[in-house]
């Protein structure tokens, strides 16, 4: 496809918004939730790390489970998807080498031809980045986050972003004790309904000049 | 404008990686940057608090600076805009009540009737996330950035992220001591050059039951 126009980009961002209220009933198609999830899958990381997990939750039970972790939002329940993004707090030399068997596949490149960019990158991970890898790789998500978000937007799914949850709790609930997972951030993702006023309420953002500075 | 398309969507997201030589010569417009600033400007962020400052640099020397303190990468000097992204690391009552103006004169709600949701805002990052609100606010920047970068390849435009900086020298080289504003992570855009051998490599990414979990 072409590119799209600027207009066209920002009109469906406008479009987007936290949304409220949740149309129970409507679903998401498996076929559209699987190229969000590829949309997800194609998310940029640092060094293409992919220092995450995407737990997709739509059982009822659970998402009422989760929904009491979460201060009792109604959109963890009313949504068709809610995704939780979990990211791994340590990175062990297997998580790098598991990236470079995958790089050394995807683009047929002898896997002992990558053996100096094993070394910067593990230079970095367990050197310089070491006392924050936890902190690292949760910033990985929140880009995830985003680029969902908007992609979301796009296609004409409606989201609600959350922070709102206690991570401690949502890892118990999913049972990820005994994975290298934990809890970062969460978003709702459905169709909004009919009857969510926030759909019309004006955005509040600063305006540019205190957004922006030019050098 | 009508949804796009998910295999539209898809395809522009297949498009984008994170250009290793962008062309000099070529600049982005003024029409076309000044969507991608509206674009940023729309990021959602946490009670949209919009805790950060985006600063994007033309300037050819501040480049040359900038690239200094982030280990030499030409993509620094060689794009079109180069922008840092900037938080805040303490939030303010008087950031909130910022915050709560803009939204009564967005929305038309006397400002009266937002104390009960300055009670709330308040009470978490001065409670609960206090401890962590540096970090908080720093989250947000990667949501603007991922957010950035998929907007960017939806209208065409080659960006690469980057890690790879010192961020304190970027805040010593930006001036932002006597600011409140802090770099968190810089993304390079413009457009890349022919010359990119990276614009024809397949991309790395683990298989979706690696990345997925279903509940």
């Amino acid at each position: 496809m072409a590119n799209l126009l600027p207009q066209d980009l920002l009109h469906r961002l406008n479009w987007r918004y936290a949304v409220k209220g949740f149309d129970p009933a409507r679903k998401i198609s498996a076929a559209c939730w699987d190229s969000l999830e590829t949309a997800l899958q194609l998310t940029p990381s640092s060094y293409g790390l992919q220092p995450w997990k995407f737990i997709v939750v739509e059982s009822p039970a659970l998402k009422e489970q989760l929904r009491a972790a979460s201060f009792n939002q109604k959109q963890v329940t009313d949504c068709s998807h809610f995704v939780v993004f979990t990211h791994i707090p340590e990175l062990l030399e297997a998580d790098v080498d598991k990236f470079l068997d995958a790089f050394s596949a995807a683009r047929s490149v002898p896997r002992e031809n990558l053996n100096g960019y094993r070394n910067i990158i593990l230079g970095d991970v367990h050197g310089h980045r070491k006392p924050f890898i936890r902190e690292w790789t949760r910033h990985q998500c929140y880009i995830a986050l985003g680029n969902f978000m908007t992609s979301a937007a796009l296609i004409g799914v409606d989201t609600c972003p959350m922070e709102g949850l206690v991570p401690a709790k949502f890892d118990e609930i999913l049972g990820l004790g005994p994975t290298r997972c934990r809890t970062v951030v969460a978003c709702a993702a459905g169709y909004r309904s009919p009857d969510d006023a926030s759909a019309a309420a004006a955005k509040v953002r600063y305006p540019k000049s205190d957004l922006f500075e030019h050098r």
